[in-house]
C-alpha cells in the first residue's frame, strides 16, 4: 500500500521501518531533515513539506500522522486544503478521544475519513509489532486494515467502531496500566520493608512463570531489577503523560467509581513532591489539639525543596 | 522421590497426579476415602490414617501438606509425634507467614524441617505446572528442590530464603493480584458506561496482543467475556479469601503506604453490601444541612436488604 507518513520521531521512524519491511511504499515527512534522510536510506521516499507529501500520493490517499498530540491540529490544518474526498487520515498518537471525535467531524465535512488509532507496545512494538485500537468509518477501515495487520503483532489490532473509540480504548488501557503498575510497585515496597532478604529480580522472575500476576509489566519489572538490583539508581518520582488523568476525568464525567485507578494517579502526583501542604496542615493540627511534636521545616522562609 | 501427601482436595489431587507423572512415589492420605481411592487408581499408595502415612515413609521423610489453612495445625499435631529428626514437612497451602514462622520454630525443636511453600497458578497449575515460592532451611531445600522443579512450570519456583519468606511472597503476590484485578475491572466499567459499543472479548483480546497490559489476568478476562459477553450471569460481588487483607494488615504493621492495594480490598468489601451505613449517614447529613432530597429506604423498620 502507498502510505504517507507524517512524523519520524522514535515511534514514527520505527513504524516506517516496520511498514517498509512489510513492502509498503512509504512517503515520509518530518521537520527533522536528518530523520527523513535516515528513512530514505531504508527505502522510503522523503519529502520536504507536507504539501509535497500530499501531492506525492495517489488518491484516495492514506496519510498516517504520528506526531505529539500538541501538533496534530497544525498538521491537519496544513494538509487539509490539499486533501480530496475519500482520502483517509490516520492519527495514531496519544490524542484525547474527544479531540479525535472533533477532528473526525471536521474532516468529514470535506469528505475525508479520519481514523483514531490508539497504539500500545512502545518503540519495540512500533518496530516489530504494535497493538492498535482503531476508530472511524468502517469503509475507511476496510481500506487501511492491511496496514494495521502487517505492522501489528498477530491479533494485535482491533477495529473498535465509531470515531473516538480507538483513542478511548487507548485511554482506558493506560488507566488500567497505572493501576497495575501501582499494585506492582506497592507489592515490592512491602518486600523491601519486610525484613526478609528477597532478590527482587528472582521474585519477579518466579512471578512471571506460572503465577496469577504474570504479565508483561512484571517482565519489565524483572528486567529493571536485573539492571539495578535495588533500583538504587532510580528516584521514586512517577511522572505521567496525561492518559491516566484523562481516564480519571472520564470517570468523573461518567460519575463512575474507579478509586484504584484514581488512587494510582494521585500517588503519582504525591511522588512529585518532597513535602506537601496537606502534611503541613495535618501536622500543625496535631500540634494544636494534642501538643504533638511538629517536625520543623529546614528554614521557614525557604522555598519548597522540590516541585 | 518418595513423598507423603496429606490432602487430596482440588489442589492436592491435581498435584498428586502431577507428581506421579514425574515418577515420584506418592503415599497419599485424605479424610475423604473416595479421593484416596481415586489417586490409588492413578498409581499412588493410599493410606487410611496420618499415622500410617508417616510409618509408610522411609527416613528422612518428606511430607507435603495441602489442606485448608484452618486444619494445618491439627494435621501437624497429629503427625509430629511420629516424625524423626531430619524429616521435612512442606506446607503448601495459603497460610499466614507468621503462622509458618511459628510452625517452623515448633518443629525445629524436634529436629524436623518445616518449609512454607506459597503456591500460585490454581488447579490448572497444580496439575500441569505451578508457581512456587518456598521458605525454610537451605539444607532441607536441597533435598526437596527436585519435587518443586518437577511439578512447577519451567523457572516457576524460587527458594526465597528463611522460614516464612515463601508465604510472605505469596501474600504480597495476592495483594498485587487484588490491585491488578481492580484496575482491570474499573477499566471495563468505564467502557461499559462510555456509550461506545465495545465488544469486551475483542477488547481484552487485542490488549493481550502487544499491549503494555497484556497479562494472564487479561487472558482470563478475555475468557470470561467469551463465555458471557456482558457478564450478565455474574453478580458484581467480590469475595476474598484473606490474603489481600493480610497484605494490607502487613502494610499497616510496617506503616507503609499501599493505598492502591488497600483500596482494591476495601472496594471488595463495599461490593458485599447493597446499601451502606456510610451512605445513610452522608445522605442524612446532606438532608440536614442543605435540605437535599433523601432517598427513603424501602421500609424504615425492615432489615438491611443484603449483607
Amino acid at each position: 500500500m502507498n502510505i504517507g507518513l507524517v512524523g519520524l520521531g522514535k515511534m514514527g521512524l520505527n513504524l516506517a521501518l516496520n511498514m517498509i519491511d512489510h513492502r509498503h511504499q512509504v512517503t515520509a515527512y518530518d521537520v527533522n531533515a536528518d530523520a527523513v534522510r535516515q528513512i530514505e536510506a531504508y527505502g522510503a521516499r522523503g519529502v520536504t513539506s507536507l504539501k509535497e507529501l500530499v501531492h506525492a500520493l495517489d488518491t484516495p490517499r492514506v496519510i498516517w500522522i504520528m506526531v505529539p498530540h500538541s501538533v496534530v491540529d497544525s498538521v491537519l490544518a496544513e494538509i487539509t486544503p490539499f486533501l480530496s474526498k475519500g482520502d483517509i487520515v490516520i492519527e495514531a498518537g496519544n490524542s484525547h478521544y474527544k479531540e479525535s471525535i472533533r477532528r473526525y467531524k471536521e474532516l468529514k465535512e470535506t469528505g475525508v475519513h479520519f481514523m483514531d488509532a490508539g497504539t500500545s507496545g512502545g518503540i519495540e512494538g512500533a518496530r516489530h509489532g504494535a497493538c492498535y485500537m482503531v476508530g472511524g468509518d468502517p469503509e475507511a477501515w476496510r481500506v487501511v486494515e492491511p496496514l494495521f495487520r502487517d505492522t501489528a503483532v498477530e491479533n494485535g489490532y482491533l477495529y473498535a467502531g465509531q470515531a473516538g473509540s480507538g483513542h478511548y480504548l487507548k485511554m482506558v488501557h493506560n488507566g488500567i496500566e497505572y493501576g497495575m503498575m501501582a499494585a506492582i510497585g506497592e507489592g515490592f515496597e512491602l518486600l523491601e520493608k519486610s525484613g526478609f532478604e528477597f532478590d527482587y529480580e528472582q521474585v519477579a522472575r518466579v512471578w512471571n512463570h506460572g503465577s496469577v500476576i504474570r504479565s508483561w509489566l512484571m517482565e519489565l519489572t524483572e528486567r529493571a531489577f536485573a539492571k539495578d538490583a535495588k533500583l538504587d539508581g532510580v528516584k521514586g518520582v512517577m511522572h505521567s503523560s496525561g492518559e491516566g488523568k484523562w481516564t480519571v476525568e472520564e470517570a468523573l464525567e461518567l460519575q463512575t467509581a474507579t478509586p484504584v485507578i484514581a488512587m494510582s494517579l494521585l500517588m503519582r502526583y504525591r511522588s512529585l513532591r518532597q513535602d506537601t501542604f496537606t502534611g503541613k496542615v495535618v501536622a500543625a493540627l496535631r500540634g494544636e489539639f494534642g501538643g504533638h511534636a511538629v517536625e520543623k521545616a529546614a528554614a521557614a522562609s525557604a522555598p519548597p525543596a522540590a516541585k
